[in-house]
Formats: C-alpha cells, structure tokens, sequence
C-alpha cells in the first residue's frame, strides 16, 4: 500500500506555504480560502501563526482548532528561506522553514498536495529533502504548455537543473507524458525532441544518445522537431535540457511582448486604443502563461507538489490550489511511478 | 603581407556559387549581374559552363572571354554536392563541386569574397577545407541580428557546429564584437552569454567557464542575460552554443508566425483585409529575416564568405552580394584576425 493513497471520499488535503511570494501572507491566505471553499478541500495553512491568523476572515479564524475535521487548519511554522540565501545551508539551518514544514505534510501522509509561492532554487530543494524523489528519477524538473494557443503542446524541461544527460531527457519524455494524460487529457501523447533539424542524427551529443533510448523506450517517440514545430502545437511532448527549455520559453515571452509593444505603435490612430489595448494584452497573456498567472507542478518528486509564480495573487494561488487538487485526483505521481518502471524495464541493461 | 590584401582602387572580386540553391542557376545568375551593375563590382560567376551561359543576358555574354579586365567571368566548376549527399564524402569524391571551386578562388586571391546559397553542411565544409580557419579559431559560425526591430543586438552562435566549449564562445564573442564593429556601426559593443537567469554564477557548465574567461578577455562582457532580454535588445552581442542559438532563432521565426495567423484570425472583420495583411506580413519578415531573405556571413574562416539562404531569389543573392562587398571594404577578416590575437593574448596560459 502506498503512502500516497487517500480513503475515498474524504476531502483532499492541501498544504499551503503562506510565508513564501511577493504578496504573502494577504494574498496566499485569501487565495487558498478561497479555493477550499470553491473545490471543497481542506487547506492547511503552513506559516508563522502569528503573521498568518490575523489574515483570517473571522468564520475561518472561528473554526480555528476545532475538533470537528476542520476545512482550514494552521500548521505553525518559522518564514520561508529569504530571496537570495544560499538555498541548502538555508533549508539545513532553518529546519522549520515554511516551505520546508509544507513538503514534510506531504511526506507524513497530512496533506495529499503542496503549494508554495516560494523562491524556486529553496521551495525545489525543500520538495526533494523532505519528501524525496520517485525510483529511476535522478532530478526533479519542470514542464509546462508554452503558448495558450496551443494547449496540446508541453515543453519539458523548463530548469532549474541543467547540463541533463540522455538518461534525463527520457525521464523528463516519460514525465511529459504522464502529464498529458493526466492533465492534457490526451490517451497516447507523442514525443520529440528539440533540435537544431529534423533529420536523423542531427542533435547535440546528448540529444543523439537520447533519440536512440527513445526509439526503444516504449513511449510513441516520433523524432525531431525544430522551434518552428514548438510554436507551430502539434506533437504532444517536446523533450530539452533545462537550460535549453528556459532559454526558448523566456525567449517566447519576450517576443510576446515586443510584437505586443510593436502593435501598439503600428495600431495608433488605426483602431480604437480600447480595442488595441485588449488585442495587445491578449497577445501578452498567452505568450506569458507563466510569467502572468503561472503554476508549475514539480516533476519526479515523490508526492504532488505545485510551485505557484512568485507573483502570484490570490485568484493565482486559487488556480494553483486547483491544479494540485486534480494532481491528486488524477493520481498523477501513481500514474507516473508506474510509467517510469514501464520505461526502466524496457531500456534494461541501460541504467 | 596578407593574401586578403587587394590593391587599392581595383574593383572588388565576388566569386558567386551559381550551382547551389533552390533557385540555381537563374536567379543566382540575375542578382549575381545586377549586385555586379549597381556595386561596381567584379563578378565570377562559378558553374557549369553550358548551364550558367544560357543564364547570361546577351550584352554580358558578349563580353565573357575579352581580356579588357571584364566585369563578370565564368569559372568552370562541377555541379553543387547534392542535397542530403554526406557532406565530406562527396566534397572528397567532387573535388570540383561548384562551392569548393568558389571557395578555392578567395584561397587563391583571385576573388576578395565568396557568395554561396548552397546546403548549409557542404558550402561551410567547402570554406573550411579551401580557405582555412583563422588562427585561434577552432570553429566555424554564423550569427545575425534575430530581431529586425533590434539590429543593435547580434546573436551568435546559430550553428551549425554544437556542442561548443567555453573557448569557443569565447572565440564566438570576438567573431560578434568583430562583426558588429565592421557591420553594425557599433564602435565598442557590449558582450553577453544567453544563461538560465541574470544572478553571477547561473548557466551550466559551459557558460560559467566562459563567464569567467570573458571577465578577462579585454572584451565588454556585461553578464548573464535571458531569453527576455535577447528580444529587448540593448545588449549588442549575445552568446550561445549553436544548438541553443538555432532553438532560439526557429522559436522566434515560428512564434512570429503564429501570431500573424492569430492577428488574422482576430482582425478579420475589424480592419480591412489589406491592412491586416500588410501588418501581419511585417511582422513575419521582422521575425523571420533568415528564412524570408536572410544571408548570413560565416565567421572564422580566413576570408570573406557569405552564406544565402537556400531559397534565395535574384534580390536575395543581389542582398548577399552587397554585404559580401561590405565586408571586403570594412577588412572584416582582418579586423577579426587582429582581434582574435589579441583575447588570445590576454587570456594567455589559458589555450
């Protein structure tokens, strides 16, 4: 029996990070009462007691510490891990640290998910040290679709881990598409991989040892693609370096705003500012999914974790309250455990 | 005494690769004759002598073979390396293949420039093995302007070569200093490597090497930059492994395309039909100069060689000609070629 399951019908449990973000505690609070209340989940709110109680509306602040299966509990802890701290001499130091007590709820079999608007480099190594990584997994790593256009289309790895060898571009091609199943409803995603052509033995080094193990991972690996078919959706799972991902994705967003910027001179005087205005922040809005009101779920760790923007608002911290809940009730990290098996047994001798 | 040296007041001498090309031999031979009209150039034109000759208008073909110092003269070559033929194989096998031949006569001083829409594989072996790399210079690259709206900004390197080692992008940062000192008006540029985040110490492996080696360099290294702020602008040469630098320029060229078919779909009934094709139209050529009609200077080699894009009509290879001029008159190669001594020479033990 996994320490992963949940009886049924009880509600699921999230662990919220309220100490982490640029608008915590305010907007973490709000968001996450929010979202208990809209999905009928039970939240766990981890943070300084102090800091965190005053931010409850009074109904909530009321149930506080009752016995009856309370929707919102507070789970008391010390802040999060300050910008710019060295994150593992941190994380050692600072044992309670918010983010830390958020993963460890998971860990324990207290929270069913975890959500944190936390610094990435501290909020990813607190995941990692306090609930561990699935078998065959050797770094955690995230995905995500890159343009709203073209929701069928995930891109996987995003960083923060780099330098991947092959054997981590086909984990990261199992993750992506364990994702999609879960989460893109899509039954049977294909896979490629990012590359400078599409014709056989293109590639970097590691993208040809890659090609080769895919061929024969068991996933529907179709080959090649180039940043055109990126952007152009199609294939279900786009497989890169982190390095490589974060590059293309901060490059898509920075010309999502540049061609907005462009518009905006190219439209004065020829439509109605209104109208531009609207064109424009669309334009922004599905160029930067992340940047705006992103969350990311964390791959290869051993419980279902989401990492929310650091900007995030309330009505963000909501979406990702949302998002870890259907982790859950996906079995996400169920379903990808068992895929990654599926993979290491076919590939054999190579690991 | 440099043999890239040339006599002052003599017609500069372009050798163009007529056989290479989607195009080949007609448009090739048009813009090769008009590029020759308008810059007062000499042309060679390299071919096979019965395919090239039906191409020459008849005054030009008149003078062909006079010993009055003519203005276009054919040389006789072989055909191109066939597309998808193993580049160094069949380059072996051909030892006249059109864009050897052209390349040899910039090796031999009969031609200050070459000029080949060729398949990118075989026309940059084709300089490598006639002309010679420079010295300190271990590999071969391209690199442009990605963004029309930012021609302050170079990127490099796009390719073809991978793999790279922070000496070559090093060798990459003098080659874009270089180019955008001769090219782009740009007395002192600023340099900076593509990386994960703006923080010291972020990249992988390859750019913190490099980072450190560029401190010293004698060059304007300015950091870290991201993908946001390649497509910004401000900095004048960005540096990348060439597997990253194509990831990057193809997410732009197709992401460039996805929002004019977007704009489309959205402006349809809102502007007329001839607006909307005419702003979406510009916005496919800012964001995909290459591909629409791009040539691309290859950097390293010890002469002037201009890479056109395959699909290159008479105005392209008439564009490619003009900058293949440019660089003869800037002494880009020699510029380099004092540049490149002198980072080696600062960078001392290193090498």
């Amino acid at each position: 029996v996994s320490d992963l399951t949940r009886p049924r019908g009880t509600p699921i449990r999230i662990a919220v990070d309220c100490m982490g973000g640029d608008h915590a505690p305010e907007e973490i609070v709000a968001g996450a009462i929010e979202a208990g209340r809209a999905g009928g989940l039970d939240i766990l709110l981890v943070g300084v007691p102090e800091t965190v109680a005053p931010q409850l509306p009074p109904d909530v602040a009321e149930t506080l510490g009752r016995p009856s299966s309370p929707a919102v509990t507070l789970v008391p802890s010390d802040r999060a891990v300050p910008e710019g701290a060295p994150p593992l001499q941190t994380l050692r130091a600072m044992p309670n640290a918010s983010m830390s007590v958020t993963m460890r709820l998971v860990h324990e079999g207290r929270a069913d998910a975890a959500v944190s608007a936390g610094n990435t480099g501290p909020t990813l190594l607190a995941a990692i040290r306090e609930i561990g990584m699935l078998a065959g997994v050797r770094r955690a790593c995230v995905g995500r679709q890159v343009l709203e256009i073209h929701p069928e289309t995930f891109l996987i790895d995003l960083g923060p881990t780099i330098d991947s060898e092959a054997q981590h571009l086909v984990e990261f091609a199992v993750m992506g598409t364990t994702y999609m199943r879960v989460f893109g409803g899509t039954p049977d995603p294909t896979v490629a991989l990012l590359s400078n052509g599409r014709e056989p033995g293109k590639g970097n080094k590691v993208v040809k040892q890659a090609a080769e193990l895919l061929g024969r991972s068991g996933l529907r690996f179709v080959g090649l693609v180039e940043g055109h078919d990126l952007m152009a959706g199609g294939v279900n799972v786009v497989v890169c370096d982190g390095f490589v991902g974060n590059a293309v994705l901060k490059t898509v967003e920075g010309l999502g705003r540049e061609v907005a910027a462009w518009l905006r001179r190219e439209l004065a005087g020829v439509l109605p500012l209104e109208l531009t205005n609207d064109l424009t922040n669309r334009l922004v809005e599905w160029t930067n999914p992340i940047e705006l009101h992103g969350s990311l779920p964390l791959l290869g760790v051993r419980g279902n974790v989401v990492m929310a923007h650091g900007a995030s608002d309330r009505q963000a911290i909501q979406a990702a309250i949302a998002q870890a809940a259907e982790a859950v009730r996906g079995g996400f990290v169920e379903t990808l455990r068992a895929a990654l098996a599926e993979t290491r047994e076919r590939l054999g001798g190579t690991r």
